[in-house]
């Protein structure tokens, strides 16, 4: 399992006001916290900030974080011009995050991807909206990444997100999401699925129960990435332990060492 | 979801001693204890008793516990004796555990499911022993499930146990499992699937989590019935979210329902 940590994303109060105040020291804490809890990269998203000032918000964040750590970066944005300025300052092979059907945003964003080599978080949606079906949500799949991989993107580059729905108001959105992976992932072997959780729980009590089992019937259909709080130990214990079920983790070795580590705590 | 209780088992200790001292007034409590907190029927197991004692302790025991609830019984016994004689004491209609595809074990069982109109727990076995592979435990469970309907036990009266191995021994054991049960479920439209969850994490550390995430993911595969505590919040609080992710649960209501009863705390 991928664990995209997401605690650095503007939308979070201590994080805006900590760009905004150009608190290197604290958004480093927040990436090192990260990375000890087991994170493999760590989202950096400054959406608070108008598009005009993104691109050096981005490029100072992408600096101070990886001034803390080796961790890639998921650099967040839909502007091309704030995805470019954090592309140009990263270490390693970055993942975009994110591409999508939609003709304008493939367009400005797939030679990004590919002139770093970049690892893209895919959207599952077009220029006619997210799709309202399951029927819709395998075609637009199917499509984007056929043409991402036409496009020379390696399909290990690529990180499909079927972009669940709102189970209050979309009752079948997570039977849905399950069936297009498992149907996408055997069209395009090779190719991955990333998540993130809240979106599915949003308006019922009591979200994180919810969000726990959606992440572990997900990685039963074929997720292998998730965009998440690295922190949230309950959840991480699940997605350990689905992966020792489902024999992902060979010998359950990856569950008993965070087991000493002192990670599967309730 | 249909939730057996576990917890009247004569292979727990304070459930032997009651049984020896014939202690109704604790097993009444350990009885109301599993209805208040959610349990659907209840499982009764006096197996640490000899074959020549079982019956008549199972009498006493169905009875002991039905004077105290209305729940039915899931009268739990590789003794054909036990079972008559909790049967013939039993009020409403009985769950039968177990039968299977071992020839003398469906033979003297079959009678009395028969006999009782009784829902019966069918073990994915047969005089070959456990099966070993997906393929064997697809014809197991096949020929078992069609044996059963032919002897006219309605398809809705039947709850096939796959029987998970134990994942630190069995590495494949639950990806198998789940594709068993999704497609026996196509097969037998109807067929319902239990299980209990303790033998999958067998010899692993902080098993709970990984009888959580079995649960969810066998629920996301076909599971509607599992044989568990009904008092560990945690893991009724998983099934819920999954029952309401998977839209079982129609608007959620029983997940709100039981978030409105405190049943959905860490």
């Amino acid at each position: 399992m991928f664990i995209i940590g997401e605690k650095i994303n503007a939308t979070r109060k201590s994080i805006d006001a900590a760009l905004r105040s150009r608190d290197a020291s604290y958004l480093q804490e927040v990436a090192k916290a990260q990375e000890e809890a087991g994170a493999h990269a760590l989202d950096v998203n400054c959406g608070t900030f108008t598009a005009a000032e993104e691109p050096e918000v981005m490029k100072w964040l992408v600096e101070t974080v990886q001034a803390t750590t080796e961790l890639p970066l998921c650099i967040d944005s839909p502007n091309p011009g704030a995805l470019a300025a954090g592309l140009a300052r990263h270490k390693g092979k970055p993942v975009i995050n994110s591409i999508s059907g939609e003709s304008a945003r493939y367009d400005n964003v797939l030679p990004l991807v590919k002139q770093y080599n970049a690892a893209v978080v895919a959207l599952c949606n077009d220029d006619r909206g997210l799709p309202s079906t399951k029927e819709m949500a395998l075609e637009v799949g199917d499509s984007l990444v056929s043409r991402l991989v036409k496009d020379s993107v390696p399909i290990d580059d690529i990180y499909l997100d079927p972009l669940v729905r709102t189970l209050a108001t979309s009752p079948e959105t997570v039977v849905d999401t399950l069936e297009v992976m498992r149907e996408l992932s055997h069209c395009f072997p090779g190719l991955h699925f990333v998540s993130g959780l809240s979106n599915v729980s949003y308006g019922l009590p009591e979200r994180r129960f919810l969000n726990r089992a959606f992440v572990v019937m997900s990685i039963a259909y074929g997720l292998d990435a998730v965009i998440v709080d690295p922190l949230d130990k309950q959840l991480v214990a699940m997605i350990y332990a689905s992966e020792a079920l489902l024999s992902k983790d060979r010998y359950c070795l990856e569950y008993i060492k965070a087991f000493h580590n002192g990670k599967l705590k309730d």
